[in-house]
């Protein structure tokens, strides 16, 4: 326990928090996709989010504005995790002194462009260089949506859990890339471009039936084990129900990243996982498809017991991306 | 202009905010210490500051402690210099995947002991692994004191110019750190350990005789000329009021950075840059040294005219720390 890759990322969140003292505006402090507090008679939110070049994008995968685009997109999927709706962005650049100015105006373009399509204010930042590589932190704020506001704890017994969209595909397209593999223009989008669920985000918070929400970001299997954790609560997944498109279950076929691998132990998806009263699941999915083109799938249940991930009736590992543990 | 080296800091910084849309609730964007935002009745202060291995600071010259002191105390002189009151703090730290755990834990105490002394709580953050090199971003939040924010424009011709401390002691205290030449205590004290100067920005914004004000991080040349261009005034300085302490006077004497050239042209002093009215400034300079034990010095006034920095009879040019023409 020397050093950071036997600590882990959360090992080091733990080292970061230990003894810091309370502080009663503070609602949810580290531990959940956002920090959340009160202030002035609004529940803020706020996150932070850093891309590094080398470790999160590689300039050959990806053009300027792709990185800029999933930088501010993961940002956002944070408030959207929460049931928020977003306010403002500030974002800090290092960046070595012989940078294409072209190469950062279309990293500009992409951050820019997801904002201002999110409503969200560019309001402030900073500018370093850096010795080596690209690295761009974005801070978001945001605030609840009438009040109410969606954390990772609140799973129930007897919850279902679902799912939007069709997580894994990112894995796979980020598994083209490393492999120089063919992949369908879907799993690469997916990685790519990715996009924060905030309509939806704020659709699940207007609705009682939703007791728990997270974003996919370290694959669905630590993600939900998170939600686990925090609400004390087992989870039962059926492999059969998980939401696979046709492109991803062709990938895998292929000889590529199995849908099932990428599903459970992928990342960087950003669609959103929720508990929801089993009562209400039904007309939840009604209104919801009636609202969004996209898939709202139930892929298994919560249940009274230790936190402990189930699949197809046995228990199952559950793992993603941790930096430190990953980048051997 | 093809490169970043070219294109400078604050070139980037326009690349950055150009046809950003507008939004009511931002008082003040991308362009003073802070970021100004209306939510809720209160007047937000938004900031974040950047700290480089390699860049900002160096392992062998600097305990971890001293690194993590340095970025908190650097990100919350930007609260400072608004005359606000700190909030929140929101860390990530990219380290690579081989760094010593009890490194990264005196960097967290330094932190943490800045912000728990500023009584602002750490609330997020990201954690991630680097290619090389560690990488801290600190975003800081605070508010206004009793609704009075005090900005880089408001100097009106006739005004003041003071600053606290004795800034240049900072640029003197890295110029012994890089050509290994001995220097007093207090020159590298004010290098490692900044003092961000919170309680003096809260007594300068609840004064109506002062009209503006900056932290001292680019050098005093640098900082006064951005309050020149955002209050259309020219500033004349005298520099046989510099407040130069024996420390910074021996210094430059012994063949080391003189202390003119350290003021002028430094920076990462933090302290305090404002300006005053002129028939309340000796007032303020009383009640300000009866509540702290710090000098607070004019060192010139504002006049009516372009924005030029005279000293002594002669325009000088302005000029400090800009991340991507130095570093070259």
């Amino acid at each position: 326990m020397s050093d950071l890759q036997n600590l882990g990322e959360f090992g080091l969140i733990h080292l970061l928090t230990e003894g810091l003292p309370p502080d009663k505006t503070v609602i949810k402090g580290i531990g959940d996709d956002c920090a959340v507090v009160r202030i002035g008679g609004e529940e803020l939110l706020f996150s932070c989010d850093a891309f590094l070049e080398g470790v999160h994008f590689q300039r050959h995968w990806a053009t300027g504005e792709d990185i800029g685009h999933k930088a501010a997109a993961t940002a956002l999927s944070d408030i959207a995790a929460m049931g928020g709706i977003p306010l403002y962005a500030l974002i800090t650049v290092a960046a070595p002194p012989d940078t294409d100015i072209s190469f950062l105006q279309d990293v500009y373009t992409g951050l820019k462009h997801v904002f201002s399509d999110s409503l969200c204010s560019l309001i402030g930042g900073d500018t370093v260089s850096s010795a080596s590589g690209l690295f761009l932190n974005v801070t978001v704020t945001g605030k609840g949506a009438g009040g109410r506001i969606l954390y990772r704890r609140g799973m129930m017994p007897g919850d279902l859990i679902m799912v939007t969209g069709h997580p894994g595909a990112s894995a796979q397209g980020l598994h083209s890339l490393l492999h120089e593999k063919d992949a369908p223009p879907s799993l690469l989008q997916a990685h790519r471009r990715p996009v924060p669920r905030l309509q939806e985000g704020l659709f699940f918070s207007g609705d009682p039936a939703v007791h728990a929400m997270i974003d996919i970001s370290d694959g669905v299997s630590q993600d939900l084990m998170h939600m686990a954790q925090c609400s004390s609560v087992s989870v039962y997944l059926n492999s059969g129900d998980f939401p696979f498109s046709p492109d991803q279950i062709a990938y895998g076929n292929a000889g590529g990243l199995p849908a099932l691998d990428a599903f459970l132990y992928g990342g960087e998806d950003y669609e959103l996982a929720l508990a929801v009263d089993p009562e209400q699941a039904d007309a939840l999915q009604k209104r919801f498809s009636s609202m969004f083109p996209l898939p709202l799938t139930v892929i298994g249940h919560a249940a009274a017991g230790d936190p402990e991930l189930w699949m197809d009736g046995k228990t199952i590992k559950s793992g993603g991306w941790d930096h430190f543990q990953e980048l051997k």
